[in-house]
Formats: structure tokens, C-alpha cells, sequence
């Protein structure tokens, strides 16, 4: 069956510039020539943690393995050439599962240029567990990277935060072309994407750039997601299970216990899986941007890169208080 | 302590030269600059399929995850450049896993110059997968393929068959200098690594080159570890289980009920995991090669490719007989 699948996968790839050799062989051959700097990033999902099978139709479990790794080369403001899928497979029905992930992956990578270089079928008596590796190429502009924010930066970000588990951490699209034509028009001084929440990620990119930042938090963009999910009173075992699962994002970014009902503000700052864009943008090109508005995504200055470390918020001008980041990490035992 | 797991790894990896931005942001980027086609392979491996964690010691098992993907460039005749790799760890002491697994791997990146690109560390309730993307540049003489094999080809391979389940599937050396100096030396029309099985592998070489192959059967180098597993009567749980596990090659190559005692040839033909090449060589050159044998493993021809398909079997200059291939076949439910 396994041969089965690869000559289903063969037929239906459509022909790509850059493979020279597809799927079949003991590996593919890309064509590189005249790419200079080559972005690369893999990202592994599983079950009951990044979906839930049992519960979602498996061509958006396909198509999210290859959106977060999409949202990784935004993250980098780089162009996609190529990706390679791994899959372990539940025994029970693993053909039609490898199928319906592809199904659901194939027509993103087409929107987005990706060939589809290869992969590894697997099967075995654990949960699915889906990874992707993709290949970018780094624009003239040079790559996006954490470590380049300076004080007196403005934080810009792109579309709203919250709420994801909803479902759009299914169907969100990565920010690839807004990253690219952002990072073409403007000076941006560092970047990457949220993933794992909005103050947990900034508190990482301060980090990486040895710098602080002040968010004032009436000004994030709260999707109305968030604004739905807080309505929801914490009683779903869905929506609200313990910190081993079932939903990254429901899991262990706060403290045991502490299911409470959040508020909207706090499921922006937290939630993660909005795929949106952090910014750390020279303050006349963020001025410029965020008149300009350049994206179908609207684009918001939620605070500044300061030269005092640490995160704070502010609220209506007040005085800065300590911001706890919150959001997912993968706590290792 | 997924960051202080990166932070480890960072002060761990030495410089590469191909590496200008390594594991900690949302992606690696490499210096591609004079690199014209570019191999990429991925392969996954999963508890109780290709390890059994509970008695093996972790650093084997990085190392494989990355010793078999290597023999996925050697099977290409490609250069290491560089690798990323993603893990589900079980929650339980995933820490110490991580950094046992990479202690195992990082020795033979060093010997075969990859970069450690970067990863994907995640924790769940499931087994240990571990998964390793590799990139390879492919030399001047271009890709080794499956596809090219002709009438009248030597079927070649380097060392021997058999018993790799006996410690030899997390030791061996994968050959990627090997494959580099036959492909630059002498005219190989097709090859690949075996992993499978021999006659497995086999069989889908010469399907990809549309011809078949007739093995002289009492040529086949059989490993002392064949020899070995034949002894052992079958009745050892570690060794002969059930066809869902544990191991991949003691599992579905063989009919249901079929695990009896099986011949060191047997064993050769068809348990896999040996890593070795298998080639199909210009005959003028599979002789010089014979000759010569410039490698440290021994080189020997087993057969000859033949314009009539299937795979056939031929003992003592008798005629041929059909060959079943046998070997490791993921089947898909």
C-alpha cells in the first residue's frame, strides 16, 4: 500500500521548476541554482495536542502541518520552494488518512508555489503524528530574524489574536506575501510569527535582541474569537480540559487550576496559533506603514521596544506594570 | 524547558561554515551560493517499529535517526550539507531523551560535515518519534537513481546481509564515502541504499528502471550476524514477534504464521536494515571495480540485470527460478 500511495501522490503532484526528481526515489533533487541563502524550518504536530483527529476532518490536519511551517518562512519574510511530509499513521485506516492529509495540504502548497518534494510513509500503533520541513529562499532584503529590534522600535502586528482554538488555527492563512512585501517596502528591525502567544512569543524576540518592551494593551487587536471564547463559561471538555490536553493552546501557558472563564484581553495575549506577524519596525517606517496599510490585514502599534529589558504593559497611559508572559510551552519532563 | 534545551544545543553545536543562522529562530538559513541541485530526504522513526526504547540505550537511537537518512544521500551518491530534526518525546524524562538522542547524533554530523540546522522539540503522551530531514548537494557526475538500470548491468553491492537486528541496524556506517568514490569512479547506472530488504529493494529498482534482475543466489554475501539470527530458534520474545512489531524487520515481510527458523540466506535476502549499496554497474566497469575493490567494505556482483522483467533466482549456474521478494513493507490500513 505503501507503493499504492506513492504512485496515488505521483499522479497527482503537478509538475514544479524546481523538482528535478519527485517523490519514489530514496530522496528528491531540487533544483537550487542562483539561490544563495536557503531559509529552513520543520515543524512536527501530533494528535490531542495540535488537533484532535477524532473530531476534525483530516485534510485540515494536513493542511495545518504545512500553514504553521508556511507561517515559520513568514516568520523569516522568505519566499516557499519546497516541502518534505513525514507521517506516522494509526494502522486502522492509515491509507485513506495519508490521502485526506494530502488532499488537504496539496492545493496550499500549490497557492503558494511549494513543490512537494517527498516524504516518509510510516504506520504504526501510536497516534498520528504529521511533520513537515520546508525549504524558503531568503529575499535580497536578507532574512527576518528575532535578534534585530532596537529601543525606540515600534511593535507592529498583523490581524487580530485570540480564540484560535475556535478554528482558525485550521484555516488561518500564513502570512507569507504580507511578510514578503512588508519587509520589501519597510525597515523592519526584527520579525517573527505567533505561534505559541502573542506575549510569550514578544518575550522571546526581547530576548533574542536584548532589549525590553512596553505593550499597551488597550491597543492589541482582539478577534472576535476571543470575544466568543470568553463568553463560553469553561465547562466544554472540549474547549477547557487539563493542562495534558486536549488543545495546546488550553494547555500549559497558565498555571494549574487556572481554568478560569479569561477575558478577551487575556485570550489575545495568550492564546496563540494566530499566525500573525511581530514587528519590530524603525519608528518612522512603522508611522508610514500604518498610514499606508498596505495589507488586506490591518496592522496595529501595540507599544515599543525599549532599552530597559523586561515585558510591560500599560494601559490608557498609565504608568508601566510587569506583563507575565503567557501562551504555550512545550515543557519537557 | 524547551528553551533551555535550545540554549544547550546552541553552546553544544561547533560553527559550520554553511550555517548562518542556526537552532532559536522561527528557521535556519543556510548558504546555498554554488549549490545547483540540491537532494532532500526525510525519514521518520517511531518506538517499537525502528527501536525499542525501553532497551536501547538513546544515543543509538539519534544516531540511527540520522545514520539512516545519511544512507538515504549515500543511495543519492550526494554531500551532506545539512539537517533538521523534530521530536515527540513522551512527557516523562523527555528532557534527558532530548539530549541523550542528540548526544548520539551530533558525532556523526561532525564526521560527515552536516550542520545542525535546527528542530522541532514537542512533548505529548504518545512514544518517542524522532525525525530528521537531511540536504545533500549532488556532485558533478549527478544523482544515483533507481531509475537507470540496463540490460546487462552487474547487480553489485558493498558488504553483507543479514541479521542487522542483532545490534548492526543501530551501528552501522552509512555509505556516504563510499558512494561518492564508485560514482565518481566508475559508471553506475542505478543504485540505492537497502533498507527495506535486499530482494525488496531490489524489486523496486529494477520497477523504476523498467527491466528485471536474476540473482545468483549462493553469491549473496551473508553476514555472520545472518548466520547468528538463524541459530536462535525463534522462540525469543525480543526477537520474533507478532507482525505489528517489535521490530520492523522481524514484522510484515513474511506471511502471517511464517516465522520459523529462517536460513541465513534467508536472512540475507530479505530482513533489510543493512544499509549497504546496491548498484547496477556498466558491465566493463563492474569488473574493474571487482578488481579493484577500493573500498574497505568488500564489493560483490550477486546477479545481472536483464531485459526480460521480474526478479528471478539462480543457484550453482542452474536455471532460473521465480524470487519472491521479501522484506519490510509499511503496510497502510
Amino acid at each position: 500500500m505503501e507503493q499504492q500511495f506513492i504512485a496515488w501522490l505521483r499522479e497527482r503532484l503537478p509538475p514544479h521548476p524546481l523538482l528535478l526528481l519527485g517523490p519514489g526515489d530514496d530522496a528528491a533533487v531540487l533544483r537550487m541554482t542562483g539561490i544563495d541563502e536557503c531559509v529552513v524550518t520543520v515543524d512536527l504536530l501530533t494528535d490531542q495536542v495540535d488537533f484532535i483527529l477524532d473530531q476534525a476532518d483530516p485534510r485540515r490536519v494536513g493542511r495545518k502541518a504545512l500553514a504553521v511551517n508556511l507561517s515559520d518562512l513568514a516568520a523569516m519574510a522568505a519566499r516557499p520552494l519546497a516541502a518534505v511530509l513525514a507521517v506516522a499513521l494509526p494502522r486502522h485506516g492509515g491509507g485513506a488518512l495519508a490521502v485526506a492529509l494530502y488532499e488537504g495540504l496539496l492545493p496550499l502548497a500549490e497557492k503558494y508555489g511549494l513543490a512537494i518534494a517527498g516524504g516518509d510513509t510510516n504506520s504504526w500503533d501510536g497516534p498520528l503524528v504529521i511533520t513537515a520541513t520546508l525549504l524558503g529562499q531568503v529575499t535580497a532584503r536578507g532574512p527576518l530574524r528575532r535578534g534585530g529590534a532596537r529601543p525606540g522600535d515600534r511593535i507592529v502586528v498583523s490581524g487580530a489574536f485570540g480564540g484560535s482554538i475556535l478554528g482558525r488555527h485550521f484555516d488561518f492563512e500564513p502570512r507569507v506575501n504580507e511578510a514578503l512585501l512588508l519587509n520589501e517596502r519597510y525597515e523592519l528591525h526584527a520579525g517573527m510569527d505567533v505561534s505559541d502567544g502573542l506575549t510569550l512569543d514578544l518575550s522571546r524576540l526581547i530576548a533574542e535582541s536584548r532589549v525590553g518592551a512596553i505593550v499597551d494593551t488597550d491597543r492589541v487587536p482582539i478577534h472576535d474569537d476571543a470575544r466568543r471564547l470568553a463568553r463560553i463559561k469553561g465547562d466544554s471538555p472540549h474547549l477547557c480540559a487539563a493542562p495534558s490536553g486536549p488543545f495546546r493552546q488550553m494547555g500549559t501557558g497558565y498555571p494549574l487550576g487556572a481554568f478560569y472563564s479569561r477575558t478577551p484581553l487575556e485570550h489575545a495575549l495568550g492564546d496563540g496559533e494566530d499566525f500573525e506577524l511581530l514587528l519590530a519596525v524603525e519608528p518612522g517606517d512603522a508611522r508610514r506603514m500604518l498610514a499606508e496599510q498596505p495589507l488586506d490585514a490591518a496592522l496595529t502599534d501595540i507599544g515599543e521596544i525599549t532599552a530597559a529589558g523586561g515585558l510591560w504593559q500599560r494601559e490608557a497611559g498609565g504608568p508601566p506594570r510587569p506583563l507575565t508572559p503567557t501562551g504555550w510551552e512545550h515543557k519537557l519532563g
